[in-house]
């Protein structure tokens, strides 16, 4: 931590591939690709870390596939750091017939129909394989709205979980370096036949659960902290709770972990959501809005949410957002964005995503600014009243 | 002209918008973008010009649009020279019920269903309000195969037609500069109530035609040079024959046109095809096939072609083209260019467009070098025995 605002903190995370200046933003790159933008052309954006997904990766290419190929920075072309999600989520909300017991997640295969048994130790060995600066340990999802009970059932089962976790990927650790394949692993054993570690430098980051119940929420920091990672993450939010709710559970969650450590909160968000936790004591992010909501033609701007599809564009000469600096912004029209999305070019996506892209990682940019000159609260009024939102109590 | 090898010309080309290299090949952005790449990769790949279809542009957004929004260049984000067609090609392949009379070419859109009347003048005025650097005379598109008599009489139609353009051309040239709008331009009408001349450094090239009837080529051709354009086309090949047919009548049609302006061969071709006519004396070539077979997953390579979404690629650690050194082939394994294909990821349709395009260029900055140095039949040969076609005759 370098500076601080009220409880935001502006930071440094130093991972194997490099540092990561905090608070940050994490674009996402579901299947190992950013969706509309070249790596080359997002680290050109200034993002310095990117999240993939285990689940995803798992069924295709394969993790394996990508270990033989020397890991997931070299088989992307992305050299920067990366996060990898356990793929709990996606097993759960994406797997077919899916059930879970306490042995983990079983589900079946949105690609093929095959059957997947994802444990907490096949979730590390999977990252592992793919080698990512950031493993993050498998979780149970819960849904909502959730009743206390059901809440605190689940957050005790994600605690073994992550006791499991922890123990395989400290497991691996000491193994040490990497480990000669010995055959393709079965994705029904828990114990697969082969491990590649492609990245011994990759750190593990527990999550909490609990649901919208802050006294759950508490007890479940506490003893993921006692656990011992190497960082920690708020999980389960942004679900379908309203917003205020959120920044409830993540203000009443940030001082339960260590102050030394970034946090992260998993799958958010908006704007107005990354500026209102920051302001809450979040350093990481990471949301596919940008990158989707650019494909289906909305721009976040400095002026707020535009719709490029909307006729009123159509002869409208002014740039996207007349404040950006992004090329999108620089050479092109909101009427010549708007033709390429009415006729259907794939320049349409490529062009809103770079924008967008730059609008998240600008606003990073500000937050961090903003946490340095004690600002926080300037930039936090603004956003919400650009994006149209009720400023909420901090 | 430079150099030459041959029938083969190595030359410059000056428009409006800077030089060109000769021989040359034009990327194909239909609708105002060159699909899977941004502007600035275009260029950053050499690309010197490039090629807009005016029937798109005309019926979405309008060329009127663009020419309120100071022509096409500036409203497409590319600043160096453009060509664009006469719209006749599309409006008669594309058009829903066409007929074709001495007026011109009507139709219905196919976008909305909306009738349209495309003449001589109209299309020259279409091109006008686009202020592309070379527009391209309406010429009669000819069926194949077409008998003598067809062919004959659709040629003897195009001169009518290219008297009209050329006049209307020339007609414009003289009243100078930019004209203020008095209005939209009426579809229907064959003298619109405005014009913005939004380039008047543009240059009109002719087309020849007459199927693949030799005689008829020449005819054409001579008749075509006598009424005076900037440069000259030859179109109406690629459109069915055998690659043979059409060697055979563009070398029986090259002596016919100056020497000392390029000459383009319209809708042309495959890398083959590029060497076998360059051979025969052509400058200038467009083609769809780089960009549209880059989306379907097949890559032109230095050892042929290359489907990349075959199984056997699935775990190939090689790039694309061990021989090119594009951003896909410099960063990326095969393996992982067929699971961006194989996973539907919008990045398989831009790497494989960056290096079609690459190889493309490649060719051409090939053929430039063997020309200068007195070796292109050897590059000629080359290319057959890649690209598995018997070398023809030259």
């Amino acid at each position: 931590m370098t500076a601080a605002d009220g409880a935001a903190r502006r930071g440094v995370m130093t991972t194997a591939h490099g540092v990561v200046q905090t608070p940050a933003f994490m674009p996402v790159g579901t299947q190992g690709a950013v969706k509309g933008v070249l790596p080359r052309d997002l680290a050109g954006l200034g993002a310095e870390i990117m999240l993939s997904n285990t689940y995803h990766l798992h069924l295709r290419p394969g993790d394996d596939l990508i270990a033989r190929h020397g890991g997931l920075h070299r088989f992307i072309g992305w050299d920067r750091p990366i996060l990898t999600d356990s793929g709990g989520y996606q097993a759960f909300s994406l797997g077919e017939r899916r059930t879970i017991d306490e042995r983990g997640i079983c589900f079946w295969s949105h690609l093929d129909g095959s059957e997947h048994l994802l444990t907490p130790e096949r979730a590390v060995e999977i990252q592992a394989n793919l080698g990512s600066d950031i493993a993050m340990v498998l979780d149970e999802c819960l849904g909502y709205p959730a009743t206390r009970d059901e809440a605190a059932s689940s957050m005790e089962r994600t605690l073994r979980w992550e006791k499991r976790g922890r123990e395989r990927f400290l497991g691996l650790r000491a193994e040490g370096g990497m480990r000669k394949a010995e055959g393709r692993p079965s994705a029904l054993s828990p114990q697969p036949s082969a491990v590649f570690v492609t990245n011994p430098g990759q750190a593990q980051f527990g999550i909490v659960q609990g649901g919208t119940h802050i006294d759950i929420r508490v007890a479940s920091a506490q003893a993921t902290v006692a656990l011992g990672f190497e960082a920690y993450a708020i999980g389960g939010l942004s679900v379908g709770e309203l917003p205020e709710t959120m920044y409830e559970v993540v203000q009443a969650t940030t001082p339960h972990l260590p102050e030394d450590r970034p946090r992260y909160l998993m799958g958010t968000g908006t704007p107005a959501d990354l500026v209102e936790s920051v302001a809450r004591g979040i350093d990481l992010f990471d949301c596919v809005m940008p990158t989707r909501n650019a494909r289906n033609g909305q721009l976040f701007t400095s002026e707020g949410r535009l719709n490029i599809k909307n006729a009123r564009y159509a002869d409208d000469p002014a740039p996207a957002d007349p404040a950006c600096g992004c090329y999108a912004c620089r050479r092109f029209s909101r009427a010549y964005l708007r033709h390429l999305y009415v006729a259907g070019e794939i320049g349409a996506a490529m062009l809103n995503t770079l924008h967008n892209l730059t609008f998240y990682l600008d606003t990073m940019r500000l937050i961090r600014e903003a946490i340095v000159f004690g600002s926080l609260e300037k930039l936090r009024l603004d956003y919400c009243r650009i994006f149209a939102r009720r400023p909420v109590d901090s």
